[in-house]
């Protein structure tokens, strides 16, 4: 209706994988696509004691406007925790984010001018890659194993650009591959941020959802130069619902950040930020992420369990140490959207999410994300055996 | 820290106001400063027995991740709302924000490449000016009276600016000013959008605030070609510390609207949604919104007449009829900034926000904006009294 839009709106198109997951509303539908958290596990009880507690007359402040950077409470408790768990931060340099996706948008504003080079994994988040497109980047990828990001190539891929600014890293179980980068690998894409000049984004909202082997240092406990942006949320260890989430940065990046912030939506919900400060000075929080891991970790157990019994021995898939999400790979020339929109969701009635919306690129068919902590143990079973039988006979 | 930001970033800068304000904090001030809502006439009550309700086991999807185009409920009940308001939707033309200044941020990414033209009111909402700064525009500013924004000469600025596509105002009860804009001349704007091509961001925040005469139409009823987007909040209605707004837009707008706002923050807060679209359902908005109007007209009452008591008769003022703020003009060659920052704070112990903050070109330094909303009777009467003895000492 305008003659026309910026520029950028050429960038900016519905997702082909939201459209198809739309029509796979079948109430018969056991779907993996999402990467929900179980809602059965929200704390309500001690929520709704926090709410009534914070609706009080002496407690209006709760709903009225605060300071654009976040709640000074709520900033402390998290930078008290993350140093706890050994990112040491001050409060100061906590910004408030509405959703972790909020920090996508705020650090590629920072930082990408349109046609400028992005550096993400092959594959990567799909919600980064929607944040990043109004910004108009050009991406170069680096490849990814078991260990992570393959810092090798990354030094291939840095040699090739030079003058890039910003590197993005979902380094502990990746979404969506579930894969954790190694501490050695940590170690060299420090080093090669303080060669190129890098800005790193480390996008962890799952870091704390192990279910076995041992915390692997944050990059930006790793960081050296102020250059590392840490982005995470409490999306998955409380509630997506509150729309909170959180990035730790140094002062100079920060204060950008927040004048963004303060452009973008004025600041984050009150009311929301105060609950959950009062969460975690009245309540265990650590309590409630450990319930989540023990929830977590035998849902995949599950999981993997049912696909190495129903999958045929040519479909791969990871091993994640925590997180929501594995990832298959079926062989080469498959194509696991039209294997979805022609077998899974009519016949199968069963959902994923066709890998190839994860690669900048767009290539790559032969690949899914499968969530599970969203899934009840019969449907885990009930979908993967499914999914399993008409896999065996696409690939028979 | 990087060897350099995006260039968006020359633009992004703190605001001088906000650090005088910060530098204000002395407790025996008297603001004039903000724009809040009295935070004494929340409804707390009901929104906690909505809290209470919305946190049982059987409710935890109001803790879950929903749509990115709001919950489906509130965005019904908004159209409902609006259409009995004079101002006919449905529930598709809603998309739910993150408070109204989110829509500011989505409109103009959708509308404004680098160096574009957009047209705002002189003096316009400073919210607005922030949010539009990272699409790095070019501003064409046109005068504003007691009637609203000028439509004869606003037809000489798009003479002279060919190609604009974005126009913003606030017809009701403008930020800062206080004026609301005539029907003639919001008749005349949507004739000079179709001729030009214009969309037109219609922000009204404070419409539902109206303390004396009838509502004028709203410049979305009026129109009639699809483009206006009209922008409002719970903010004022409701507390804002929800974070909810909201805008309306015709059907091809909005789409592109909602691909921005899921690339902005995925979503606006599920609970907060939940919370809002339960209010309008089980309690009286209405009567709430009557109790806001009353008690903010008395305020308004108070401010005036003491002004008019107060101030020398060189000092002006503007006559709202609604909303949260009036506007003063001092005479030429007085600078209201140097003025707070020398004699009204540390002196009369009194904050306002200089009148050039609001102007796209940073003149215009014989102005300030001064709330009613958020100041006890009290406080109005003795800090308008303080400002009104060194006004006069310093104009005598």
């Amino acid at each position: 209706m305008p003659q026309s839009y910026a520029r950028r709106m050429d960038r900016v198109r519905p997702s082909a994988i939201r459209e198809l997951l739309k029509h796979g509303a079948d109430p018969a539908l056991i779907s993996f696509g999402g990467g929900y958290p179980d809602q059965r596990l929200f704390p309500l009880d001690d929520l709704r004691s926090v709410f009534d507690a914070l609706l009080q007359p002496e407690q209006a402040a709760s709903l009225q406007y605060t300071t654009s950077d976040g709640l000074p409470a709520l900033r402390e408790a998290i930078a008290e925790r993350m140093t706890a768990q050994g990112t040491p931060m001050v409060a100061d340099d906590v910004l408030i984010l509405s959703g972790g996706q909020q920090g996508l948008d705020l650090v590629a504003k920072m930082l990408v001018d349109p046609g400028d080079t992005v550096i993400v994994e092959d594959p990567t988040f799909l919600g980064a890659l929607i944040a990043f497109a109004p910004l108009e980047p050009t991406y170069a990828t680096v490849r990814l194993d078991e260990h992570g990001m393959d810092t090798d190539h990354l030094a291939e891929v840095l040699a090739a650009n030079p003058g890039v600014r910003m590197l993005y890293t979902v380094p502990d179980f990746h979404n969506p591959t579930g894969v954790t980068m190694s501490l050695e690998r940590r170690r060299r894409l420090i080093e090669l941020a303080n060669e190129h000049g890098l800005v790193v984004l480390e996008d962890s909202p799952y870091r704390e959802l192990r279910f076995d082997g041992e915390p692997v240092p944050t990059l930006k406990s790793l960081d050296t130069e102020g250059r590392v942006i840490h982005l995470s949320s409490f999306s998955k260890i409380l509630a997506p619902g509150m729309r909170l989430g959180w990035l730790a940065a140094s002062p100079e990046l920060r204060e950008r950040l927040g004048l963004l912030k303060l452009a973008a939506d004025t600041q984050s919900g009150t009311l929301a930020m105060h609950a959950a400060a009062s969460f975690i000075a009245g309540f265990d929080l650590d309590a409630h992420v450990e319930r989540l891991r023990v929830a977590y970790g035998a849902k995949r157990d599950l999981m993997l369990a049912t696909i190495d019994e129903a999958f045929p021995a040519s479909v791969g898939r990871t091993t994640p140490e925590g997180g929501l999400f594995t990832w298959l790979t079926f062989p080469e020339g498959f194509d696991s959207a039209r294997f979805m929109a022609e077998v899974a969701l009519p016949e199968a009635k069963v959902a994923y999410v066709p890998g190839t919306t994860f690669f900048a690129d767009g290539g790559h068919p032969n690949h899914a994300r499968v969530n599970f902590s969203n899934v009840s143990d019969d449907d885990i079973v009930a979908g993967i055996t499914r999914l399993g039988h008409h896999l065996r006979r696409e690939l028979a």
